[in-house]
């Protein structure tokens, strides 16, 4: 295999998305025990961190992160045995759904022009064209 | 099942992606017979669906969209047979991606928040700390 990677995205429909960048922070604090922390390690404000964060928690119902109170940085931030669930089950989605479209990926690998001849006469169209409007 | 729904991206590396908005912008391509058409009826702005075009068409061995010349529109445009088969393999990647994770997304759902008790008593954290960060 290539490096062709699925990246898995849940709509659940009235706005509610579930998708790596969320997922990606809620391992982040996972690992940080912070909000802020967690933001930081992804080039997010704290605030976007927050607000996915509430986001979560709204989605579902049960919430994903708690909160301790307290200390200059606004205290700690700890996953839920839901939220460690979520991470869990969304991973899994990510694995399966890469395994059952394994050959398709593939196909799509081998059609992918080779990076090193991409400079030399890319296929084009005319970009005359593109400032016509 | 509700109506949690499944979208795949797929990562090729070197800045390359294939996800859901590049595919219905071929797909409008194909219904409509136009770049220009297709981008408005995604309401996006000629330039942004010409330059996703000519990304495609960077991206592959082959090209992925053929313009024909003339007219005052700047001609127009159809999909190549690998064009075609493009559509059909990410379609594919995104159908066998939903079967496989069926249990999963099914057992997301069921988490989720029920739509009218939103707005009652969502469970939150304190918004005090939100102006903190």
């Amino acid at each position: 295999m290539g490096d062709a990677r699925l990246t898995v995205r849940v709509d659940f429909g009235s706005k509610r998305v579930l998708g790596p960048g969320k997922i990606r922070l809620l391992e982040a604090i996972r690992k940080t025990g912070s909000i802020s922390q967690a933001g930081r390690s992804l080039d997010m404000s704290y605030r976007r961190a927050w607000l996915l964060v509430d986001d979560l928690n709204r989605s579902f119902r049960e919430p994903v992160v708690t909160k301790q109170p307290g200390g200059a940085n606004g205290g700690g931030a700890a996953l839920t045995d839901f939220g460690i669930e979520l991470i869990e089950k969304y991973r899994s989605i990510e694995t399966r759904a890469a395994a059952a479209a394994k050959r398709q990926l593939h196909e799509l690998e081998i059609s992918l022009r080779d990076r090193s001849r991409r400079a030399q006469k890319p296929q084009r169209i005319s970009s005359r064209t593109a400032k016509t409007g």
